[in-house]
């Protein structure tokens, strides 16, 4: 299935920075960036349980949000897209 | 259906800041943010084009980008959600 990973991480502190930075280490494992706080992951159960329980390990649940989304192979001819998408070092620019 | 609207707006010039404010307040009137750049929509087919059409007059396809991810409501059961959101004023903090 393909799963679209949304989050919202409190940045605010240093350490929501670092939260920041390892919750999208772990979404660059299981798929592709496709926005600065958006991934798409293509992934069985199993992958998926697995990156459930990653990214819940790194998040604040106090103040940060995440999102799972997920699609069928169908459902992934409905998804639209418009504009660029550049793959820029999204970690750098944020942490200013 | 439920639309997952999710965007990226370019914000180092103050014309991106406005079109990320616009894009925000667009969004708004079709549905509920869930987090900084996502919204759920609950649309028919004539109000989505609609939103599409409204979106796509406000964003800068140099260097924004827009997605839809466009689930049934049987997906809509699939959504799975961790942690905390609260409905700050994201525009006031967003242009800092």
């Amino acid at each position: 299935m393909l799963v679209i990973v949304t989050y919202d991480v409190s940045t605010v502190t240093a350490a929501g920075q670092k939260r920041l930075r390892r919750v999208a280490k772990v979404c660059e494992r299981y798929g592709q960036r496709v926005q600065k706080s958006v991934f798409e992951c293509q992934v069985g159960d199993m992958e998926f349980e697995e990156l459930e329980r990653e990214l819940l390990d790194e998040i604040d649940p106090d103040t940060d949000n995440l999102r799972f989304y997920r699609l069928t192979e169908q459902q992934r001819l409905r998804i639209k897209q418009y504009g660029v998408f550049r793959s820029i070092d999204y970690e750098g620019t944020l942490i200013i």
